[in-house]
């Protein structure tokens, strides 16, 4: 706790006074606990604000979502919408929250390996943007759904599993083969998922989508996800003769936790090298007309405008061994570090020394 | 999901009828997850009752307390009451839960190696039969507490780390020195915790406790820390001419989740092996009079006496690789397998082959 704290992992508008005093916002952060009591979870609206612009600025004006997953509650999803990005939604709950709050249905990319028919009826009822289809069993039941409410069809995305092992912990490492998500490409299971899509008249095919994991260091894992999904694309159009609208390579973007993290990739970067990445793909496959590429991004912009406030309360010195500081929260409001051995920084926002 | 179900991991009620149909304490499975919808906790009050009695049998009528943390609402608190064990709880919602329905302040044991200070005064002020002290910090809170508001000494349990491996997860090992929870008595503080205890105006001292870990399947762990403990109450009585009325040995006995695990120790083996190894260990000191023992139960009172009912949903099949069932439950609902790879049964209730 008496290391100084680097304000780089902090939101950008983080200031130390002379005594010590943190603020973010300009918002004291030991004031904020005092007022609503701890554990606390603090967002900087600034620092959301600017990493949603960092997006747009990195991979275009309408080529990026915000994955829910990564923070959500009826503010965010109206900032969300407010910056211009489209929302990602992972359950009925999600769902139900963004348009509670009045988020443009259009705009919303419903995910999940296992959508219930409600929550499809709903998504399709409501006019949600893109489904993500995830397995054969949930496009029986799209199938099913517009058919018997004979609703508008769904715009679907292919969701596929591309063989690429992202240099990420296993727990979260979701684009290898043996997946829970989405269709494999190495077995056909993806192709012949996208054919399906093609011919049903219960769905608009919108192209594919993929996910390799979360909290990304490795840039090259998204280039080699590219180069597999815009193979695939090629093999689709030559099958159908239809145009793959849309690639979508998911996120993931790791962020720094702590100081020795902090040569994490940028915003900017990732816009870079995976715009380019892209284009050398659909390159090497002949893709015309290029799909359009877009990603979502949840970690990568919730993370580092983000602080949870704790209240320290018994310290254990064992002589020798260690000293253990007990704060009042847990898995409760954090399951990574007990789940896959997370890391993190903390300080006394009374008493902070900067470095 | 084919393999025949062992009914032995299920309550002792668990019936199947010639079409397949899992009842337990006569109540169809199938049927309370349509009537109440998925994922849906189902305890059976028999299977609780009687394990319930079988500590009773095992340890003595007085000597054992239910540990609420392995389930607890306000049904679960009375049939605690009912049943005559005592109940331990380790946060103020626990502590609230039981005094609303009425559970006896006399008979509860209060846990937590970070107890606030308004948890400390709602124990102190209603009467709470034990608080068990974890650190010298919660030491000077209950003096500054009893002393500022003059209420009537706190009774105390002092909670030692008697340096003991149990043969479990690291994640659920308690008992060895290096732990956030209690005093360690290699070092001495145990010794020093207990001697301040004995000499405070605030606190009455009631004896030891301890626990060396959760789902423990190896009983001569339970032996190897009543010997440590026993030392140290020989030690205490010497240092201050006391006596020491209780030990407490924890819980942590394991139970069978699988059928490879049917081999688990019994109520009945825990109880025999535990109170001879505890009388061994306090003729070994020569304590006179010998302390009471008691113990706490949790997983092997709840455990067994449980299920948990989901709907399946998106089927995935990965030729040569494996077959993915989703189910409507995941960390929220149970932790364990993703937090330490917890294996269980699962069995269709509509379709049950018993073995």
């Amino acid at each position: 706790m008496s290391d100084p704290l680097d304000l780089r992992l902090l939101p950008r508008t983080a200031t130390v006074d002379s005594a010590g005093r943190l603020a973010i916002d300009g918002v004291d952060l030991d004031a904020l606990a005092r007022e609503h009591g701890t554990p606390l979870y603090v967002y900087s609206e600034t620092e959301l604000r600017a990493r949603a612009a960092e997006y747009r600025d990195a991979f275009g004006p309408d080529a990026v979502s915000y994955a829910g997953k990564a923070f959500l509650c009826g503010a965010m999803a109206r900032l969300v919408a407010d910056e211009g990005l489209h929302l990602d939604v992972a359950t009925g709950g999600e769902l139900q929250l963004a348009l509670h709050v009045g988020f443009p249905a259009a705009r919303i990319v419903f995910h999940g390996n296992n959508k219930s028919d409600a929550e499809l009826l709903l998504a399709l009822e409501r006019g949600v943007g893109r489904i993500v289809a995830d397995s054969f069993d949930e496009l029986d039941r799209i199938d099913a759904l517009v058919s018997a409410r004979a609703t508008a069809p769904a715009r679907v995305l292919v969701r596929v599993t591309p063989g690429v092992e992202a240099h990420t912990h296993e727990y979260i490492a979701t684009g290898a083969d043996d997946s829970k998500f989405g269709f494999t490409v190495s077995n056909g299971s993806a192709r012949d998922a996208a054919l399906r899509v093609v011919k049903s008249e219960a769905m608009h095919f919108a192209g594919f989508h993929c996910h390799i994991g979360s909290q990304i260091l490795v840039l090259e894992s998204f280039a080699r996800a590219a180069a597999v999904v815009a193979g695939l694309a090629a093999d689709v159009v030559r099958a159908t003769d239809v145009p793959v609208p849309e690639i979508n390579l998911g996120g993931g973007l790791g962020i720094p936790y702590t100081a020795d993290e902090l040569d994490a990739p940028t915003i900017a970067e990732f816009g870079r090298e995976t715009r380019a990445n892209f284009a050398d793909a659909c390159a090497t496959f002949a893709l015309d007309p290029v799909p359009a590429l877009t990603v979502e991004a949840g970690r990568s912009i919730a993370g580092p405008a983000g602080v949870t406030l704790y209240t320290v309360g018994t310290i254990k010195q064992i002589p020798g061994v260690r000293t253990y500081v007990a704060v009042d929260g847990g898995m409760s409001d954090n399951p990574r570090p007990a789940t896959y051995g997370a890391t993190y920084e903390a300080a006394l926002p009374a008493r902070v020394t900067a470095s």
